[in-house]
């Protein structure tokens, strides 16, 4: 039996993602691959950026029905979740409004999570050649992210993170070490008590529940060493505790990975990018790292 | 007449202070330089690292009466103060206890702005070839940091840092790049509302005030392009925001310069590592980094 295809979502028709999955497709060609998007829309994008005519598959959602690409991400999950495709790419929308007061405001993790009935939300984990990092909180406000960096979801975000390395990455015996959430990890208590209160318990399960788990170490130091080598991921409290350091590591090549879901996710690590939307000038490498990361890890 | 020589703490009897000074001492050599600290500490470390014996000017202060290194700090200022030396790089010590319940817990930065009458104390620039990163706030919880970012706060820095690269580091137009504090820069108030009750109307300030300032942008994105060189320098609104990017951009070689005290001070990136104390084997490249951006900086 043929190799299943991956799915790959077209974005929010008013961003960039249009014409990065134009210039992916025209790039890697159509073979183990189907859009999900607005067939008019990525042949009009094509033909504006002189590019041949894609003969790639294209599963159909109008793009004026797709609430700002939604609907692309909806259908691409029946896909997987049906097994008519490996895995799902996106290509970026912008976040929706939050849910709850105070709460997180949803992107694709959130939307993938509620469909699959993945509670707590799927964790985000951002790739790159130099480092991995996990996060336990994501789109909350920092005023928020104290009180949400619970022990359950240290834990949680540390043996997803175990699991996808092992599953994924190939690596038998992960070693991963937990960031602390304040500077310096508390100082000993002289600067916040997380450290002691949650994220020690949590590190202290983790190890017990036979995940090799060190810290919580101080952040800007065990980053520094993580992506020198000495351990295979990073638990971070908040996001830009990792995305700072994903974006950097990966000089614009990270890829975001959903771990939790019932289905390989991956997706690009860059927005809507509407300034330049319609320009010509948006580098589909995030898309294409996304997708070359999502058959390794199809393939396990 | 000759220039000042540059006053060099020993920092932390008991971390890698001595050991990291007196290696530094043995590769640069003792011309334009003088150790602020215990002489027969220094004179015990190089013997037991095998290093000749090193003729530098030492100003003495029993590592026994010198409260964990505070006393080789203190005289360091009083040198400086005098316009005997014209310039301090100090070695590591611990973090005191908070001064305030909720506090920040009170290093170099916060003592040396106490002493010379520095109020807002000092703000922290890390320093390396790719990224230059001041910090709005510093050693906080990280739960105390939304509160401590002020309009006031966020133009200080964004005029300190301003200064320093025109005073310091010769840049006659500097471009500045302010980040936001949540994720994304708040998306537009969906993730948080100090981007545009607090940070955007700093930086609207900081512009009439004739700083080429830009902001709040998301901080993942920001720091990247900054690291390529879209901008001078960073302003980040928190320790961690800050000095993961820092040390990962510096590979272990970027320097902390001090904005706002009367005299010039670099210092190490690293913590007193009690743990190698006393093996040998601490690295000394921070210390001569900060000292090489010392010299630089006093020279203009």
């Amino acid at each position: 039996m043929a190799e299943r295809p991956i799915a790959v979502t077209m974005g929010d028709p008013a961003g960039i993602g249009p014409e990065v999955v134009a210039k992916a497709v025209a790039k890697v060609g159509s073979r183990g691959l189907v859009v999900v998007g607005d067939a008019n829309l990525l042949a009009r994008t094509a033909k504006k950026l002189g590019l041949k005519k894609a003969s790639v598959d294209v599963h159909h959602v109008d793009a004026k029905e797709s609430d700002g690409g939604v609907g692309f991400v909806a259908l691409a999950h029946e896909l997987a979740t049906a097994g008519f495709v490996s895995a799902i790419v996106t290509a970026p929308m912008r976040k929706l409004a939050p849910w709850t007061k105070g709460g997180a405001a949803p992107g694709h993790t959130e939307l993938l999570s509620e469909w699959t009935h993945t509670d707590p939300t799927a964790t985000l984990m951002m790739v790159s050649e130099r480092l991995k990092i996990s996060l336990v909180t994501n789109h909350l406000p920092l005023s928020a992210v104290p009180k949400a960096v619970t022990r359950e979801a240290v834990v949680l975000a540390g043996q997803r993170t175990h699991r996808a390395l092992v599953d994924w990455f190939g690596v038998a015996a992960p070693r991963i070490v937990v960031l602390g959430l304040n500077p310096h990890a508390g100082e000993g208590g002289k600067i916040g008590s997380e450290e002691r209160l949650v994220i020690a318990p949590a590190v202290a399960a983790l190890r017990k529940s036979g995940v090799d788990a060190v810290g919580p170490l101080p952040a800007d130091s065990a980053v520094f060493l993580a992506a020198e080598g000495r351990w295979d991921a990073v638990v971070a409290m908040y996001h830009d505790q990792g995305l700072i350091p994903a974006k950097l590591a990966g000089f614009g090549g990270a890829v975001n990975v959903s771990l939790g879901l019932p289905y390989v996710r991956t997706s690009v690590d860059h927005g809507t990018a509407y300034d330049i939307a319609g320009k010509g000038i948006a580098d589909p490498a995030s898309l294409l790292a996304a997708l070359k990361l999502a058959r390794r890890l199809v393939r396990g």
